[in-house]
């Protein structure tokens, strides 16, 4: 089938709507640590997918789920070895006091059970996220994804705080995103949801604010957040999707460079290589407050494929250092990027951690004007030289960089060089 | 590990709130075709489960699985063949007019994209399901699962209605539930959602009513409800999570059996044997629109290994020819229940469609008096003697057999004997 064929009835079947990366969508095959090939046989380097954590089709992910699926594939309403075993091991990955997990399928799944373990536990109905985040794609973590606002509308309960921007400064309804502007934006909301008669139920944060832009997140502004938030009687539900198991190099889990250990945390994307697994972590009083109240069951979370799955990447994470990899690769590009904006004008800042980058293209420094079409043009120049990245932030002018794990000094270098030629051929 | 250690470890990493099925929970260990084998090696068959829906650890799924996992497992932002060709396919086996699709990976995903849909495109809130439904675990979709109420409330936009009763006869406000009280009970709904302002978004019906007890809709029901419905401006959503994919041997899907075509119908469950995969199947009007509206993404949903388990999935349907097998097996089995139902007293009423069938069991037939206790001695004892079912219905006094599709008479006498000797020693 060729391409265009095979677009066309895409199209047919599941509509326009459905998103494609790239002006001219690639027709991938096949996938092998970080390398995408498309039908023509033509190689990519990946260095925008975090979904395949551990690399595409890693051999010991793919014999785990093979091996499983063909022993058993049930249930959570049986006993299981392989649930109690993974779940053991997860927990003993966070700080102590999130000791107990639940499993589900996505990170959808994941945000409900918190966003309803939240609400229950504390009988209240506000909660209070990010402008211009993402959380995912049910009715009720819709109304928290401010950057794709739902045309159902936001309900009464929510309220979006400023996020932070490092490179402009964000500029927040009491002036430009200082830390007191911050806290008092914090202040009011909650203020304001106790005036309605609706609580405070919790705060929900991507601890990277991976759709927000990458910002550098000032020291203190999460703790400061939390210490109002259970002043009101809510919860700190941290979005570990993008951050987690160990992608920022530094740390297992975004919320640990924040100082503040979260009530409840959610996972979903790199959790199983693909395999479609996401899971909740908590304080073990609010879980337990939780399943007392809300006879909670999800089919396909936690069968024993999905563990076995899950628990080979953890196995992969450990004996392959990758976390330490991502500390020390990312590094090494981070500077590459840095050399980068030293040579071309239109890198306005660049930032990340471990193997998680935004590089702001800006068509003048001083007035920091987004580059939003020269960002489209940069990304699908790359993509066509054979490297993928796509792009994020409010004004879609930061390219995001975020490969596979076991992405190497040599790997960078190559995104370096094809960065430095896209730039210099603009 | 000891299965008491196994339960221990389970309650201190994952809580007791996650259900264990029997007084004595199995601990499961390996399944083929309509076998459970526990950790002593000692065999069930199982008459309950739905998910693996072409039988246990199916070789042909098993191996559509390892070697596309061992291929590529990337999203939906890529082309892929997989997804558009499993489309096309899955559409082909419903009514001409609901030809497109999304693929998510829950059957609570399906139904939040459903809920949604209507929602979006009907410009109104207010929904209608039955009494004592059970359609999915997250926030929207636990208000229409009405069978746990959720301790958030039930939102102002629900209209839950009795479900019929085709053995007791329900009480509905307006008197016991004939085919007029049944539509009298729409159109007060109808009405009451447009007085309040929130207007008919949708009418959502698991379309065997499943957790209601499984009884005989009497015919039209569901049609004349939809209309009504549609002349007030919402659609119809059929819940095929429990009858789909040829369950009732009769036909391919639930909504068949009513006369009248869906606007929107969700999938689950059986749909990939295990593997985390669900579906929405609509009206291209209804998708094209919603998807104008709503950008969705599902990370997970239509990967390459979701899709090819789940075509394999329907290769498996049609090459063993399991429909067919599940409408002989199904008159087999039923035949034998009515034979039991002479013998013994407990057994009031037994109904089915294809392999799903219920039992109902009362202290007096007269009366009809629940016998809820013995309902759960028979389900454990059935357990202690190799056979898995479990219980339904409003008085939890209704047997659930429900097994994977390629159950042969054989595999039905044996059900039948075990639960002859069971309801004899009982």
């Amino acid at each position: 089938m060729t391409t265009a064929e095979l677009l066309e009835r895409r199209f047919r079947v599941l509509g326009r709507g459905s998103p494609l990366f790239y002006d001219q969508p690639l027709h991938i095959v096949r996938g092998a640590g970080v390398w995408l090939y498309d039908a023509d046989g033509r190689r990519y380097l990946d260095a925008y997918n975090n979904v395949p954590h551990v690399g595409h089709c890693h051999p010991h992910v793919v014999e785990a789920i093979a091996r499983q699926a063909s022993v058993l594939n049930t249930h959570t309403r049986y006993l299981h070895e392989g649930i109690v075993l993974y779940a053991e091991r997860l927990t003993s990955w966070f700080d102590r006091e999130l000791s107990m997990a639940f499993l589900a399928c996505t990170g959808s799944e994941a945000n409900e059970i918190a966003l309803r373990m939240a609400t229950v536990c504390s009988g209240h109905r506000g909660i209070l996220c990010t402008k211009f985040a993402y959380h995912g794609n049910t009715t009720a973590v819709a109304q928290i994804s401010t950057v794709l606002p739902p045309p159902e509308g936001l309900g009464p309960h929510i309220r979006a705080i400023t996020a932070p921007d490092s490179y402009r400064g964000a500029r927040a309804a009491n002036g430009v995103l200082s830390p007191a502007a911050w806290l008092a934006e914090i202040e009011a909301a909650c203020a304001s949801l106790k005036e309605s008669g609706q609580g405070v139920a919790a705060i929900l944060i991507d601890t990277i604010l991976s759709s927000e832009g990458l910002p550098a997140i000032p020291a203190e502004f999460v703790a400061r957040a939390v210490a109002i938030v259970r002043a009101a009687g809510g919860v700190y539900i941290a979005d570990e999707v993008q951050p987690g198991f160990g992608r920022t190099g530094t740390h297992k889990w975004g919320y640990q460079r924040h100082g503040v250990v979260p009530d409840i945390v959610t996972l979903g994307k790199p959790m199983a290589n693909g395999h479609p697994v996401s899971g909740v972590i908590a304080r073990a009083e609010l879980a337990t407050e939780f399943a007392a109240k809300v006879m909670y069951f999800n089919t396909f979370g936690g069968n024993p494929v999905s563990c076995a799955a899950a628990n080979a990447v953890l196995d992969v994470l450990e004996r392959e250092r990758l976390q330490e990899n991502a500390r020390v690769v990312g590094e090494h590009a981070l500077a590459g990027l840095e050399r980068l904006m030293q040579k071309h004008e239109l890198i306005g800042d660049v930032r990340g951690h471990g193997l998680f980058f935004g590089a702001e293209l800006v068509t003048d420094r001083r007035s920091k004007t987004p580059a939003t079409a020269e960002t489209r043009r940069v990304v699908n120049a790359m993509r066509e030289r054979g490297v993928l990245i796509s792009r994020i932030g409010v004004h879609d002018n930061i390219l995001k960089i975020r490969p596979p794990m076991p992405f190497s000094n040599e790997n960078a270098d190559l995104l370096l060089a094809t960065l430095d030629d896209v730039l210099q051929a603009l």
